[in-house]
């Protein structure tokens, strides 16, 4: 190999390689590879879109990092999202043992999902580093981590010096003037990247279509110190568990407003004891149980809970719903819901949000007032990061195409615009170096779906027929030629029991199975003439196409 | 009965019977009873929600009025929007023949959809009445209709006369001072009511939760004058196609900037043909077809699309997934999306925006820039009615509890509250009259699904199969007993083919029936003791639950 200090074409370029991410927000994980060395970053899952029915989770393919396993050489973690680590479990233990760094408290709630899925510390490899720490990745891949604001302590971008030159990427991130734990973004560590040159950034696009300064925690805290003190009865308050900023300045509130806090649901203990054991949280007063607060008068109590999205079982659903086995709204209380629907969770969310107004309670949620800022930068901060680190490529990541090309274009009309910028897909080989920065190919990628204990069992070939089962229902036609045809029907999901309706179609089938039997047929003609005759009918009859079983017993 | 004008705490009260649209966005219908009469307002219809799998559109139940038909007296339709005014074929013909009472274009749109159907003129007695005019409905109902500005032409609201008192109902509303007809809101009729006295008052809640006033059409129409203007390609540009003042405006700016204009859909021609037929619409120029744009140049040619919903069928779909079978999207194009996603469908419009944004077009939506306003009052308009028409009772109608809700207490807190408001629910009957203003029972209400050629044969029960299959998907058993016992199996979205499952499935249920043949145990016992093996290992299996369907041959 070329010395790379001395880089000429024949330099083996910089690739970086998404499988997933890109393209969509979801699912983050991607590789670089340099030579005869690979370093990951991330490995998130996605949740399922509507049309994805029955399906609880979404994982990348990583055939790459399969088939080129013997090539990695580490890993960097950025932060403790789902769509960061959450496929960790599901790829880890596929992949050899290889150092993973990361700070605190993505470790911590890394660890914790491995323990759950049975994964021993010693098959794992973990490395805490710390902001400005820096490490080296096989013998190419010089990492400097960089503190970023997020929606959870301890996110991080990182600085990677490469033979071919300097890639900033930002990780998740927004500038907060005042997060909670009082450790803002370090942007002179970028200013300083860009003055000694910076040849690819990679940054955050989830918000490129927002116009000005994403609000910071504080902000959000005030609104919320605000609207809790005006309640004059029990606060049930809702929001990410993993916003670990946000719980913590509510604790502070609950503390000065003399109101008791409880924890409820599995996930916000989860993300509190992890927290708290790793002194990402400090709750001023001991947490109680809702055993506990019986004593309490309503004006001292305070329910953190969990069920912001909507879902039905969490706890802020049961309440809405009256299943929760414990407590029970009534009018006085007031609901918090400091968050907003993920897209696709709008339904539920509303659904919820009108149960809880239906029981009389007073229901406050966003934009009025303003008690929710995302955890991504709008367009004043992409600018910002962009102006800072003068990149000469830009690679928008972290978003759909229309949130990539939106950061394309903010890129644009800036004073120093990148000299090129690629809207890349998961899958892509983006090859980088000297004045090159293209997609020199690509490698197999996208989702694996995971349902129930199923990881990959389930393609798109199957969630068709659920699709297809779902808007028409089935109609199973059960022929048995011998010794006198006789045909039965059995439908779900198609109309009401319809006596009438069903001797129809038996009576069409038969005909058509009694004149198979007559005419000696081969079974498998039987069985379609009797699909083609119910197909008609039923089309005619109903206006409908249900899926069509039809069943031959000789 | 009593002389309502010398009225005693004998006289019948008034009731309001809202059978949709109360409590719910969507089929918005209600009745008014006193003594033995009942006049009707509006009969519209509701689109699915996701879990309403297959199900094409949801009329009301109309039990109340087929048991009373003997009772209606007349009709009343406040506009032309699917809401109000598409649930009427279904409606209509079940009961018996009455003046129906409406202006100029929501009966057109009236008469073009009974055609669709089937249902011939004479069936209906439709008859036109201006803003302004005053019609009486049976001995009791005095009605006056008045102008409210809306995002359809010939919205009206009305104040109704009783012998209790006087109702006034907004209907759907906006207070646009500078809509596109140039007809404003007749506030000052609103006024004169306030000062006569007004019993009732009957409001839109839809942006109850909305601080400001809603944007007007004129505003809408000079940012997309702007837009336009800067486009140097072709120009596709989708909205309601029944937004006829918006697209009179685009029709006007298109004329200004010299483009041609293309009508693309078969709602959007259908609007254009009713609208431009009875004069609610002017071409500057006359359309053209997609065959005779060849020779323009791009710059002189703007296309009005269906689509903006997200309908992988309509124009805009099909340009997005490149299935259109004349026009093909390309770089220079420019896509203006002048809608909102309505709730529901914000994934297949952000499905298509992705699309858009893939091919290279230029792809312009709200809210930057604001190219769309909605059709219904925010909270500063809500004021104004409340205040000019200073209702005893209100009833805040259109909308769901939470937009209820927020209307009730935006009312609380003007200088002159109403003295009593009811947040009612489809099927109440609200009875007012003197002091009284009270739910005094209910009545059958609720939706009919309409599933393909079906209306009410499809339940909530058929409803939950269909959701049932559409998460894991099912498993058919069919055992045939003799000569020797001989399983089959057949899966439909459950997992992708898996011989090995299968032979495991079967073996399982095999067992379960070779047993029953030998213990010479009951046919339905058999049944019932293979679906708890198939159960209990499927899900040991799997983690999943797949609906099961036994079958059994003897």
């Amino acid at each position: 190999m070329t010395n790379p200090d001395t880089a000429d074409s024949a330099t083996p370029t910089l690739q970086v390689i998404p499988l997933g991410g890109m393209g969509e927000i979801g699912k983050n994980i991607f590789a670089y590879r340099y030579g005869d060395e690979i370093m990951v970053v991330d490995g998130g899952l996605a949740f399922p879109k509507a049309h994805q029915m029955g399906i609880d989770l979404i994982v990348p393919r990583i055939d790459y990092l399969l088939e080129h396993q013997h090539l990695i050489k580490g890993w960097v973690l950025t932060h403790g999202h789902e769509d960061h680590i959450g496929g960790l479990p599901y790829i880890l233990p596929r992949l050899p043992r290889v150092p993973v760094y990361s700070a605190g408290l993505t470790l911590g709630l890394v660890r914790e999902k491995l323990t759950e899925f049975g994964i021993k510390d010693g098959e794992v490899d973990l490395r805490e580093v710390q902001p400005g720490d820096k490490v080296r990745i096989g013998q190419h891949f010089h990492v400097e981590f960089v503190r970023m604001t997020h929606s959870i302590p301890d996110n991080m971008g990182y600085i990677l010096t490469t033979p071919v030159g300097r890639v900033v990427h930002t990780g998740d991130f927004k500038l907060d003037e005042e997060p909670a734990d009082g450790k803002t973004s370090d942007l002179a560590r970028l200013e300083q990247a860009g003055k000694e040159g910076v040849l690819l950034l990679i940054s955050d696009s989830t918000n490129a279509e927002r116009p000005g300064h994403t609000p910071s925690e504080a902000e959000i805290a005030r609104n919320l110190e605000g609207v809790i003190a005006g309640c004059r009865g029990r606060v049930f308050l809702t929001t990410f568990a993993s916003n670990v900023h946000r719980i913590q300045n509510v604790l502070h509130i609950a503390h000065r407003q003399g109101r008791r806090v409880v924890m409820e649901g599995r996930s916000m203990l989860k993300y509190a004891q992890v927290a708290q054991g790793l002194g990402y949280m400090e709750a001023p007063d001991p947490f109680l149980t809702s055993d506990d607060v019986g004593e309490l008068q309503d004006q001292q109590i305070l329910f953190v809970c969990t069920g912001s999205q909507g879902q039905p079982m969490a706890v802020l659903g049961r309440l809405a719903f009256g299943t929760h086995a414990k407590i029970a709204l009534r009018r006085g209380d007031t609901v918090i819901l400091s968050s907003n629907p993920i897209p696709g969770n709008e339904d539920a969310v509303n659904l919820i949000v009108n149960r809880l107004y239906e029981i009389g309670v007073d229901v406050i949620y966003p934009p009025n007032p303003r008690i929710h800022a995302s955890g991504h930068a709008s367009q004043e901060e992409l600018a910002t990061v962009l102006n800072l680190t003068r990149p000469k490529f830009f690679l928008p990541w972290h978003g759909e195409p229309r949130h990539q090309i939106n950061h394309a274009k903010l890129a644009q009309t800036l004073p120093r615009p990148p000299k090129r910028t690629l809207i890349a897909k998961n899958g892509d080989i983006v090859s980088l170096g000297g004045d090159e920065f293209r997609v020199s190919g690509t490698v197999p990628a996208g989702g694996v779906y995971v349902d129930g204990l199923g990881v990959g069992d389930v393609g798109d070939e199957v969630l068709l027929d659920r699709v297809n089962l779902s808007q028409e229902g089935l109609i199973i036609m059960n022929a048995v030629l011998h010794p006198t045809p006789h045909v039965e029907i059995v439908t779900r999901g198609f109309v009401r029991p319809n006596r009438e309706l069903d001797f129809q179609i038996k009576r069409v089938a038969l005909e058509v199975v009694e004149q198979g039997v007559r005419e000696k047929k081969r079974l498998e003609d039987v069985r379609d003439d009797m699909y083609g005759a119910v197909r008609r009918f039923v089309r005619k009859a109903t206006g409908r196409n249900p899926i069509l079983i039809p069943m031959i017993v000789d």
